[in-house]
């Protein structure tokens, strides 16, 4: 893993100028298919600079929601028109539940509408689900095509957009089908956060404080700290914090693109939370606030089966109440979460498997066939217990 | 690619004993997705041996069709049952229209309704499409799964369940969807074709004769000489030219996997076969059938843009007329062959790929944007030009 984060240009630059370019870069190494991450304020429509030779004289197909057009897309678009030979743009509905194969053919249907050949080149605009689903569709259309994530949600640009999962929902299991495929690039505008309501911001904002529990104890320090910068959107805050989650997600990815081992790390908090997001349809939490429960949850168990200190515990809840995430369960009887957790994609022969910090900043892959503690966390923590 | 043909046992084996075993294996070279291909004559029984470790205690699902289980399954799930923790069926329908999104959507179904999981096996038994969608079932269920080819057509054991290309047809094209995912083995048991079709085995006897113009003249000399055992299904004839066959195919795959350059050798005669079943919407030829029109165009092509001696066209054609395959195109107009080239996933920037023979054994990419040749050639070998 490579990355700078640009030096202040000596030759006098307006700030406008300065905050219009490219001001972190993290590279994800992955040998052939390694990739940079491009990070930076109000660069959409530079996007055409920043991507050069990836996009000139190609076909492009911009995968967005309206939404997500109407605010951001005409300013890609127009750039990218630029220097490429085609631009065309398809959206999605918006809401997890059109993450789905229905969705997905519909983009097979107007890639082909578009004559996209497999030298053209898919781009994602838009959060998690249009990164996800525009990313499988580049995938298999034409047994891969070219691919590039420009991420609008927090949750997105500190998480999804790197690391090459791609994937739709099964009706009986989120990301039941997908596969590993990376982008050519990231290009992360965290101008684009301005228009995001507050509810998702803090969603990422759970993935972000998930990312400093598991492989960063500075930047959980940084957090801390800095809380309220971040969650208003202050560039450099961003600009910080992003990179930094890139850099460990980068980090874990070249280690481990597949997830055969570390990169299962990424998990913390992702078992109790995609048992509560199970068990309420997806339709309560958004994923980053289950996930923030479930990081609770981890730090819980470990307590129970590391001898973790509670003061983690403690100052992972702050962090949690600072952006009105939530830290207690909804209520389920107990048979109901063994059943949750059975039909998790990281039960591996009859285990389950957990990550429970060992500290701020490491984390460890537990597996357990007897459920009892997990279950005992969640009582403990659940609203009425 | 390393390969051995089993020197026979010196110690005195029965006849029966040494037909049931693994009598040629070939190696596709692929760094840690290497695997082989075992090759013999009535091992179906003996999966559970020859496969050894990767059935063993795992959860499998075979996908096959109803046609090729009432004749072969029962044989292949008694012998993975010894060893396995489950072996379950599920059926798709017969037939190149169904070899669809839909069809697989109801894989994914029957893979989540018997509890596959990560370490699961996809075993594909049946003919090319079987194997296509069953292995981009196995490469996007939970973002990939172990699996593993057991073709029971000619053509899916000389070709399509070697090298990892797995799709479903999008309606506007052929193979649209897929990836490129690997087997961990394939397994070829020869004594399945007894059931075959006769226009099964000729179609599949048409790549045969691909494989060995476009790489392989001493097996173009074989098939000159063994004809008639072939087509009969002697297993030596059989193991011979399908351990030829597929050692071809591993080279090529292993020295290019996912098609950037020389891989496409392998499209000989498809430019013009995939032409063909466009116009004819996939109703009136085998596959097999479209390419070996497809071979005696290619060799008028080089005739014309290379010098090839039209004594490589005669031979072929005597080749292909001892498997009854037909060798003239049907009767379209200029505009419609346009289009159906227009339409190839080969097409790169307006340019139509055509691959060429430059002697027998060996040929090369040509690329053309002026398909005024090409149309000529289909011009002189249609049936009433
Ligand atoms: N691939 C991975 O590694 C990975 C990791 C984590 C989550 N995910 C997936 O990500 C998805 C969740 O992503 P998400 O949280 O970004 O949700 P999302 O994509 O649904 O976006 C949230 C909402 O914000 C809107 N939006 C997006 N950008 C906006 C902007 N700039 N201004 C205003 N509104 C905007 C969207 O239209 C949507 O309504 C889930 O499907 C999850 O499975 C994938
Ligand atoms: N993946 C690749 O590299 C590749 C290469 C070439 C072709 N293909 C694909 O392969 C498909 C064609 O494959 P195919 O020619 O094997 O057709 P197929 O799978 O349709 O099989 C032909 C027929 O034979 C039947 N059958 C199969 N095994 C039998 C047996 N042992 N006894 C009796 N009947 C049997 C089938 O039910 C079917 O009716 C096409 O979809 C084509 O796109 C893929």
């Amino acid at each position: 893993m490579v990355d700078k984060e640009q030096i202040p240009a000596t030759k006098a630059a307006s700030p406008k100028e300065e905050q219009q370019s490219v001001t972190a870069e993290v590279q994800v190494q992955l040998g052939d298919r390694s990739y940079p991450i491009y990070i930076g304020h109000q660069i959409l429509s530079h996007a055409h600079e920043i991507l050069g030779p990836r996009i000139e004289g190609k076909r492009i197909l911009i995968v967005t929601n309206e939404q997500v057009y109407d605010l951001q897309g005409q300013k890609l678009q127009q750039s990218l028109e630029k220097v490429a030979a085609t631009v065309d743009v398809v959206t999605i509905p918006d809401g997890e539940e059109h993450k789905t194969i229905d969705t997905l053919s519909t983009l097979y249907d107007a890639a082909v509408e578009k004559n996209l050949e497999r030298s053209s080149l898919i781009v994602a605009l838009g959060g998690g689900i249009v990164g996800d689903i525009a990313g499988l569709l580049a995938a298999t259309y034409m047994r891969g095509i070219p691919f590039i994530q420009i991420p609008t949600t927090l949750l997105a640009q500190v998480d999804s957009s790197v690391g090459g999962k791609v994937a739709v929902n099964h009706r009986k299991g989120k990301n039941l089908i997908g596969a590993f495929y990376q982008p050519q690039a990231v290009l992360i505008d965290s101008e684009t956060l301005q228009t995001l309501p507050s509810r998702e911001i803090s969603a990422g904002y759970a993935e972000i404080i998930k990312t400093a529990l598991l492989g960063d104890s500075e930047l959980f320090g940084y957090l801390e700290k800095n809380s309220q910068a971040i969650l208003q959107l202050e560039p450099d805050a961003l600009r910080h914090t992003i990179a930094a989650c890139c850099r460990i997600k980068a980090a874990v990815v070249s280690a481990d693109e597949e997830e055969k081992g570390q990169r299962a790390l990424l998990n913390l908090g992702h078992t109790f939370g995609h048992a509560i997001e199970t068990l309420t349809h997806y339709q309560v939490y958004r994923h980053g606030e289950a996930v923030a429960i479930g990081l609770v949850a981890a730090c819980r168990l470990a307590e129970k089966k590391n001898n973790l200190s509670s003061q983690v515990r403690e100052r992972l809840i702050k962090l949690l109440y600072a952006a009105n995430l939530p830290t207690q369960f909804p209520n389920f009887s107990r048979e109901n979460w063994e059943k949750a957790f059975s039909l998790d994609k990281k039960v591996k022969s009859g285990k389950v498997i957990f990550i429970i910090p060992q500290s701020i900043g490491a984390c460890q892959i537990h597996k357990d066939r007897d459920l009892t503690i997990a279950l005992e966390v969640i009582e403990e923590l659940s609203v009425n217990p």
